[in-house]
Parts: C-alpha cells; sequence; structure tokens
C-alpha cells in the first residue's frame, strides 16, 4: 500500500490522506513562519500503480500564481529530475503519476541537500587557489561555509551568495556550476578572473532552512533577505557573519542568487531605488546585464520585477543593501521554478543542468566587469 | 582559529576545550544508552597547521581494547579516507594531524550516511530484476528499505541484513559491494543466483542511529542484535518489520553483518549453540566458511568469536533466531574496524573498498550453498 | 547510397556488389594464407533504411560450422556491442539490418584495436607493481609488449598469452579484465598473488594480425600457435621472442587464450597428449579446472576438444610445448565467438564484459595452485 | 637497452643511431613532398634513466622558426600529456628526459588518431539532431566524414572544418570540443544555434596525413589548402568532396581550424584580400572577432598573419575561396604549438583541454552572427 515519507534532508510534507489510488498532502510551512510552498517526499510500494496526488489549501501558499503552469519534479532514483503535468485547480496542486518503479521522489524543484553542499564546499577547499572559511554557526549548529578563491590580495573582491531562500534550491546548483567552472585551470575566463579578483562564494547562505525543508526563512522563521539593515546573531547569524566579513574584504560586484516562483524567465534585478545609485551603477548595471545576455540566451532584459523608484529601495535587502554600502554593482538574480518561456524544455523545464551553466556562464560578465 | 562541528548526517562529538593548537574532545553516548565508540567530525579554518587531538575517557567506551592497535580515519573530501597513526594512553585516544587544507573530517570508520542509503536503494530499485519495499517506519520516522532481487518464486531465499549496530559502517559498504555485483548482468556467479533464488537485502537495519551517530543502538537506545526473540514495533519496529518479512518468504541462507571493534581480522560467528544445531548445519557452514576463503583471502577461519556451547546461544542474537527459528544456516559475519593483520594495508587499514569487495565475493560461497 | 568501408584497424571485407537495399561481400583471407572468417566493416549513408547482408563464400571460411547458429555483432558507435539475427544458408552468411542511425559497424566478435592495446599497456605500466618490457619488433614493425607485474624475484611464474590468433579478439578484452583486477590494490587474491608470485603477460601475441584483420595468422600467414618447437625470428619472431624470455623467467603455469569458433562453452583443453605428463600434472589440471568452475559458472567440464592420447600431443601448439619444456601446468582457455550456451544471453551473446569478467576470475584457480 | 618505435597511427620518426644514454633522430618527410616537422614516437625499455634525444636537421623542418621556444610534448599512457624543456640549437632540437617509468610517448603536440576521429563521429552521429555522411573516400581509402547538427532546412548554414593539415593536431581537439557543446542539449547558446541553423562540421578533412604521421599534406603530399581553385578527385579528393558539398548547402560563415608553428598566440585570419571583399564583410570580421575575444581570452587581435592587399588573396586557401565563392564571412582560425603567451601555462603550454574549450567557445560569436 503507498507509503509517504519525507524524514530525509529537505523533505517536507504531511500525510492528510489516502484513499485507494489517490493520495491527499499538505505542505508544511516553515518553523515559527506562515511560509510554505516548498515541498519534498517520496511515495513507495506501488510500483505499476497510477496514483493521483492533491496538495491541499495549495491556495495558502506563499505565492500560489507560482502553481499557475507549474509542472511538479519527479525523480526515481533522486539524481535525474523530470516533470510531470500537473494543474492548479480548486485550491489543490493536482498531478497523476504512473509508477514504473516502486518508489519515486516529488519536489517543487530538484533537492539541493546539505550533504551535497559539504562535498561541494570540500571537493572546492582541496583546489590549491582556495581557502575554506567556516564564518561560524547557524541558529541550529551548522557551519556556514565561504569559499575564497583567488588572489586576496586582488583589488577587486566579487561575492556571490546563494539560497538565502532555502527552497530555491536553483541557486546552489547554480553555484556549483560556478565553482566548476572557476576552479578549471584550463578555462581562460576563469584563469583571467582568479589573477586579477578575489572571490567569496557563500554556497548555501541558510542550510538550516534548506535541511528542515523550509520554503523562505531560516530556523527561527527569518526571512533572511530582509535582515540586511539589523541582521543579529540571534535572529540571522548567516547575514551578521557574512556582513562582517564583507567589511573585512570589502566588495566590489555582488550577485545574490534566487529563485522565482512566479516569473518564467531568468533575470536580474537591480540597485536602482538605492540611494546612491547613479549613472555611473547605471551604466555598470546595463553593460553587466548586456554582457550576461551575449554569455547565455537564458538571460533576458524583457520580463522581470518592477524598478524601484529613487531612493524607494528597501535596504533590507541584501542587493540594495550591499550596493549601498559598498557602492558598488550589486544585483539579485532570479531563476525560475517554472521554465525559461523563451527556451522551454518540455521535458525538464528549468533544471538542474540549466542552474549550472548559467552560473558558467556568469563569469563571463564579471570577467568584463574586472576588465572596465 | 580551530573549530569543531558534527552537526551533520551520523556526526557525534562533543568538544571540551580547545588550548591553541590542542583540541579535547568527547563522545556521545548513544541515546538513552551508555554505549560510545563511535565518532565522526570536523576540524576547520586551521590549514597549515598541526593540531593535536584528544578525545578524553575514551576508556569509558563500549569497547575500550578497540582502541589497541587503531588508527583514527580521515579525510579531507568525505571521499577519500586514510589512517592517522593513533595512541591510546591515560585513557585518552591521541592522534595529531598537520593540515594541508583549510578543514578535515575524522572518524572512527569511513561513515555510511542516509542519504547514500537512499541513493543506493533507489539506484538498486530501478533494475529490471529488484523489487523496493518500504517495510515501514522506524521510531524518528525512516524508512526501513527492503530489496528483492530475483525470482520471488524461487525455492531458496537468502537474507543478507546489515548495520543492525549503526557505528559499523563497513557493514553498508559491505552491502554496497554486495549489491553492486549481484545487479551485474554480465557477472554468471550473480545470474545464476538470480535465477535460482531470491534475494531479500536489509542495507541498513538501523537508519535512526546511523543518522543520530550512535554506536549501536537505535533511537530508543535498544541493541537491535539483542531484540530477536522478543522485539516490539514500540522498542525495535526494525526487528520486528523484518521478523514478519522473513516469515512470509521463509529463509534458506542468513548473513547478519556487523564489524568488531577488537579483533584485526574478518571471521564467521555461527550457530553452534542453538538447540537445533546438528550435524547438517555443521557441515554446512563448515562448507560456506571454506568457500568463503576461496573467493577472499581476507576471510580466515582462526581467529573469531569462542563458538557457543551446545544449546547455550543467546537467541535474542539475529543469526541464532534466524537458524533457530528457519533451521538454516545462519551467520554473523565480522569484518575490522582496525585492518586485516593478515593482508596488513598501512595507509588505509580496512576499508570501505575492501569491505565493498568482500561483499561482492560472498556471493562465491552463496551461490555453492545454493548448489549443494 | 550505402558506403562500406574497412580501412581501419582489424578491419577486413571486401565489397561484391550492392543492389538497392542489398549488399553482398567477402571476407580477405589472411596474408599469405587462406585462413579466413574474421570480419569488421562499417555500412555507411543508410539511416532509416534496412538493409540484408549476404557475405558470401562463407563455407570457405576456416570453419564454416562456426556460422550455424551463430550471430552477428554490431554497433553504432564502436564501443556498445550487440547481436542481430543471421542465417548461414547457400553458402552465405545474411543478416539484415534496420539502420536507426546512418552508419553502424558489423564484426565477427567486438574488436580489440592496437591503440586499445597500447593504452591498457601504458595504462597497466604506470602501476608501481609493474615493469613493461617490449621484447622486439613484429614482421611489420610493431611492438611485441610483455607486462611483468609482482615481485620478478618470486619463487613462481605465471604466465597468461593471448590472441596468438588475431580474429579471436575475445582473448585481449579476457586479458583487459585480468590485469584490471590483477592490479586492483584493494582486491584480495591480486593482492597475495603480487607477494608471492610473479606475472607475466602478453596481452597480444599477434599485434600485425590484429591490425591487418587477420583471422589466425601473423604478418607472413604463419599459425603462431603451430611455431613453439620451430619459430625463428625470421617467420615468427612473437613466439620466438616469448619463448627467449620465458626460459630466462622458468615458467610455473601457462595459460593460452583463444576463442573457439565452433563450440557455445568455454573450456579448457590441457597438456594429457606431452610425454612428461603425469598423475601428478593431471592433478593439477583437474584442480585448477575444479577451481575456475567454482570461481566463474562459465566455466565447466562437459565440453570440449578431446583430449590427446598420451604421447600425441602437437608440441607445435603452444600449452604443449611450455607444457612439455617446463614440466608445468599449460592449458589452452577457449571462449565462444557465439553463446555460453549454459548461460545464454540472446541479446549481447559472448560480450567482450563476458570475456573481462573471466579473465577477471581466473586469478582465483591461479591462487589457489600458488598455494598448493 | 633504449628501444624506439612509431609504428601506430600518426606515428613518425626514424632512428639513426643510440649511443649509451643518448639518441639520435630524425623526422620523415611527408609522402612525395618535403614538408617535415610532426613527429610522434614512443621510447621503450628505459625506466629509471635519464635519456638525451636529438631530432637531427630540425632546420630542415617546414618552419624551423617553430622550434624557438618550443617545448616537446610528453606523455606515459598516451592521454595526459605535459612538456619537457627543449633546446634548439646546431641545427638539432634537444631535450632530455628521466624516466619515471619504462616507456613514454614523444610527439610535436598531443595526438588525436583516426580511431578517436571515428569514436568522435559516431558517438555525435547517435544524437538526435545530428546526420553523419560520408562524402566520400581518401585516396588511401579512409573515410571522409561530415557531421550536420541542426534543422538542414534552416536558413543559416554554419560550416567549420579542421586539420588540412595532418600535423596541426590541436584542430581536432578544437572540433572535439565544439561537437560537444553543440550537442548538450542543456546549453542555451547550442539550443538557439541548432533551432535557427545548421551546422556542417568536417573534424578531420586529411584521415590519410593523419595516420600517416604527415605535417602537412594528403596521402598524394598534397597541401589541401592550396588546392581550393584547383581542387580534382585525383590529386585532393577530400578538398573536392567538400566543395561539391558546400555548394548544395551554401555557405553563410566558414571557418577553417589551423595550428600555427611559429606565433605564441590564437588568431583569426580574414578575407581582406578577396576581390568581393567589401565593408560589410569587414564589419562582419570585425565582430566575429569581437566576440570572439568577449567569449575567450585565449583570442586577441593583436598578433597574426600580415592581412592580405585588396584582391591579393590567394584563392586557393579554403578560407579565401570559400569568402569568394559565398560571399560569406570565412577564416581562418590559428592556435599555437608552443602556448599562449598571454595566459601561459608552463606545465602544458597549449593543450588539447585548451583547443576543447577553445572550440566551444566559438560557440558564442558564431550565435552573435546568426542574430545580426
Amino acid at each position: 500500500m503507498l507509503y509517504i515519507n519525507s524524514h530525509f534532508a529537505g523533505g517536507n510534507i504531511e500525510l492528510a490522506e489516502i484513499t485507494e489510488n489517490r493520495c491527499d498532502l499538505r505542505i508544511k510551512p516553515d518553523n515559527q513562519s506562515e511560509f510554505k510552498q516548498w515541498f519534498f517526499f517520496k511515495a513507495s510500494n506501488v510500483g505499476g500503480q497510477q496514483i493521483s496526488f492533491r496538495i491541499l489549501d495549495a491556495d495558502k501558499a506563499a505565492y500560489p500564481q507560482g502553481w499557475l503552469d507549474y509542472n511538479v519534479c519527479c525523480s526515481y532514483d533522486g539524481e535525474d529530475w523530470f516533470r510531470i503535468p500537473t494543474q492548479f485547480k480548486d485550491s489543490c496542486l493536482e498531478f497523476s503519476f504512473n509508477f514504473e518503479h516502486d518508489s519515486a521522489y516529488f519536489a517543487y524543484f530538484a533537492p539541493y541537500s546539505y550533504e551535497r553542499h559539504l562535498s561541494l564546499v570540500h571537493a572546492a577547499a582541496m583546489h590549491p587557489v582556495v581557502r575554506h572559511e567556516v564564518l561560524g554557526e547557524t541558529l541550529d549548529g551548522r557551519e556556514l561555509n565561504l569559499l575564497i578563491a583567488g588572489n586576496p590580495n586582488a583589488e577587486k573582491s566579487v561575492w556571490v551568495i546563494a539560497r538565502q531562500h532555502p527552497g530555491e534550491t536553483m541557486a546552489e546548483w547554480f553555484m556549483e556550476g560556478l565553482i566548476e567552472r572557476l576552479l578549471d585551470s584550463d578555462d581562460s575566463v576563469s584563469r583571467q578572473l582568479l589573477q586579477n579578483s578575489c572571490f567569496y562564494l557563500i554556497p548555501n547562505m541558510n542550510p538550516d532552512g534548506s535541511d528542515r525543508g523550509h520554503l523562505r526563512t531560516n530556523a527561527a522563521g527569518i526571512n533572511l533577505n530582509r535582515e540586511w539593515d539589523k541582521s543579529t546573531m540571534e535572529n540571522s547569524p548567516e547575514v551578521y557573519l557574512v556582513r562582517e566579513r564583507m567589511k573585512q574584504s570589502g566588495v566590489d560586484l555582488f550577485v545574490d542568487v534566487h529563485g522565482d516562483e512566479g516569473l518564467p524567465y531568468v533575470f536580474i534585478a537591480g540597485s536602482e531605488g538605492i540611494p546612491r545609485f547613479d549613472e555611473a551603477m547605471a551604466a555598470q548595471e546595463a553593460k553587466f546585464l548586456n554582457d550576461f545576455m551575449v554569455a547565455s540566451p537564458e538571460m533576458q532584459n524583457e520580463f522581470g520585477y518592477p524598478k524601484d523608484e529613487p531612493g524607494q529601495a528597501d535596504l533590507s535587502i541584501a542587493s540594495s543593501w550591499v550596493g549601498q554600502e559598498f557602492g558598488c554593482l550589486a544585483v539579485t538574480l532570479e531563476m525560475p521554478f517554472k521554465d525559461n518561456a523563451n527556451l522551454p524544455d518540455e521535458e525538464r523545464g528549468w533544471s538542474p543542468e540549466r542552474s549550472m551553466l548559467l552560473g558558467a556562464a556568469m563569469l563571463q560578465p564579471i570577467l568584463q566587469q574586472m576588465k572596465s
């Protein structure tokens, strides 16, 4: 008989009811928070059967419009993920699956576990140009890992952070692709970057939320991307520790990597609303976006968030705070949970592989920034 | 400054004190139990430094003699494990390490995480001859996974279970090697076995203890290998569920895979002490051991546990209970934490690789049993 | 339009005629010889078409009965080989193929090129326990490569040679599997062997014939396995050089690896007919065969060549000459071109993978010989 | 004793004399030609020894200045290539090597064999968007392979050919990198290219010369890159067949990939000297170069060949003939045999890996051309 389990890294589901070949489920909200949208569970003991799943109260999710035109991610082995047709109706997210094997995983997006995070960090840490720093501890007691690649005495410091919102796993896939390319000693883009600049990389800003199966907050239910102007060790050590380290290194370019529930596009949000925004910053940002579009056709400049009015930026947001504090190019990069409507892939939608390639491609616009 | 963390799957350590380049630690006992010997932690932020570690109160471990001639396992990346010279003196386990990179893992033996367990199960579950059953749930809420390979209607049922004692991680490495060979469709030993018998494999009998970093017990502090004659769903669902499933399938051959803290040898313990032990069973057991020694020179028959006197077996132990219940060959297989003194490997000692090869080799004596 | 090419390593075919979707071909005999049966060619420019192939004059092949119950080997990429249904009638070997891609390879058996041979030799030569000797040059100017693994001062010398008959490519796949296992430093069988004996391995006795696409002879049309009592540098430097090297090292166990066109079984032919054959040798041989059958169910003792009458051995054959010269266990090992009828694999028949596993398995009976 | 062999794919050397630890060699000129500079040989039976090599008459090579600041390529296994310090003096190319293993390969540049060529072609040919055509046969009887990727009905045809000069093996490594990226279905650059254009790829224009170990000519001693305005099936079927196929498909962008013996830079030579060169073509060419420099810092525009005067182009050269015939952007791309002095790698110099990355990077400027 159908058996549901989510007691593993990043798992999140609650069983409501199983009746024959139908299974009703609910997403658990983040701890001490009402945010919910991330789910990740396994269904077992149903080889050869067709099962209909309903996620109830999907209209109470953090961003219900995210379910429109969204297809659930599925995997038999936890490695290879594909999409299955999904509908959002009557407040439920519905999908049906014909099990060719005895069990399968279902998730909002292909997960990226804390264990994979540690493997990523330690493999990178063995590279000769890399230093690894544990900046400190999260509320649950996990490490906040920083990778430093390049010459720490270089003039330019590039900071890239990812996954403040733990359910946006594509952000850490993006980091894996970026790191892999950056450490490829045959790649001329990477070699130039490592000679003349220093990278500070936080592959996962929120390991507690990631492991707990949260959508948007840390262990204490705090949205880290609203903490940058007021972070404390009590509420958001993740932000506090990074901010302190940034003050040591300085920041010349900052990218904060995210996933967006709604828009089926890759896009960048800039710092138009910060007090010190000026024409030079506008030019930098425009060049970065243009160079990125050349490096990867996934990037575009048509769809995205409305730009902040001058002076109206929320300085609790990472890219705004960093841009204002360091007077540098500081952007938020968003990837879709759904697909890139400009280059749709019916079978897999937006995927780990595409996230990784996008991370690798971003080194090119960064190099152009370093050169100018 | 040196930073210690064990907040990851299977981690176990308690920081006592850090003074300059010295670090004192303690092993935490299993939950609701006094057993302790398994440790697994990471030391960070000390690239280029020499650090001396002491595990205090090591003489209070479950089997203090296990520390004699034992060398700690170390890894930079969590993948490749090597040994470092270790001493047991003044109630402390002492070792010193020169960090070539910024951080390193230390463990009693190369770990095998729940995540790797799930990968093993799901990769196998996709093989055409395999069925995957979740037998039920552990006390913490994890899955108890059974893999069935071969024809379920075959006359002979072979059961192999591993890691009742979660700190004996070599037992699951052994299962990985066994499963990999069993599912190699070019291997003639495996093909004959799958045609004429059916394998029931529990790669991890104790996922809760494994994830909690326990040495010997489940989430409730219960030693599963003393539960077989009295198991209940309240205390030891892991054993209860397997016993029920065995009654359905029957058992014609049973191996329970373990690690031994003390003896630097691979060996087998049989069922000499069970009431129904007779000459036929003795002959089977002797043949199994001889055939195993042919298949792998790691196996030997000189060193091991003293044999039970007739009728003196403890039927709470898996192999005794199964042997008595099903009247079949039922053995406990032990691998060393240290090394095999017959084929010593100074650099790595007993290792995951050798455990895997031993698991693969065991298919040969099993095939000989099936034929006779 | 269909295009046939065999101008690559080991290629052998002659185009007779192409008419619409039918293609008639002929096998070229070995240089200065009438032996022919090996073929290897590529058909291109026919994606989506069904083509009927006929190999004419197949009844004039070296062993026409070899075509009975034989299925042609096919591959799209030259890596992954499968079988296609084949008939032998009216003196033709006939098969038909539906091209899913634009081109495909067809061969008597999965080829093993000189380039792969060199890769095998050089990868092995980098292993710390291996020495590589070029014994000398073939008639065409290629190297005759010897790999020596183990302690050259060990008491026992084990010689394994393969592919005197170049069309029997399974013999070199067998060597690849044997070498891979022998150099696995975690494998206890290999470790014991390398400690107490020294292996002399000739992965390819006939590189000229292999590259020329011969069935059975060297560049001068000489069948090397009829040269051992009369070899000269002019006719058969391959045999001459090995014989000289054997005299230096001595031989305590000898295996000559072959493929057999007719019998659908793996088997061994011994030295019953050599003058010095005695009961001790008979016992050795029987033990070797029994141990091999334990190590691999592919091996059997029911089918094979008739045994030589006492004193009737042909001493021009490698195993007879070596057995007589060195008074040691000396056998010819035969694998099928077709399949092992005891463990049939409809899709792939006998294959490179099974040849490799058989080579790996042979280390076990060799270890038993070394111990006795 | 030291043994020299070059009887393998692409091998080229002649032994002059061996005296103790010194070995004198000569490069053989191309068949029916005086061109010589490519060498590739193996030295064996000298484990643990230091051997001094001299290539005599190096001043008679096709481009003796190529030896200045050049370091010989060396490999133990034929896979991993590194450089060894080399001098050009007294008409000899001199280098010395301390053999850590019993044998090693030496070459002008890391070789790319016909067998690897066939593997490349056939692996690509199995990709759903690829068609494989054998255009015809070379003088020696090898295949001239064309890979077509994308929609054959697309408006734009992109032709990339490589290795007209067989000794310029980096050209085929470049193609391998280009093809690998082009067929990566997750890569957005490739996906856009394959949707809107069709690629015609000749990974090796000169398989005969490649296999014979030639520097610059085909089997008949013809320099293919001086044949484009006069090619015949008798002299240069390689060029003839490609030219005919180009007339069918049309050409909208053409790149001919080469290696340059002298300049330590990557560069492009355009079509300035062809009669129909105009401002539009100049702009296209400039854009291509600029976009390429953005995609890969290996590319530069400072060093290169002098530009042809208007109307002075040699139309026997591929890029000139194609540019003139089809009125499209047509360039010759050159990689160094030595290193890129802008991004020097002391250990490996210019390498297969860098050639592959450059090939992959070129898809970006091609995409920009397709868009404009």
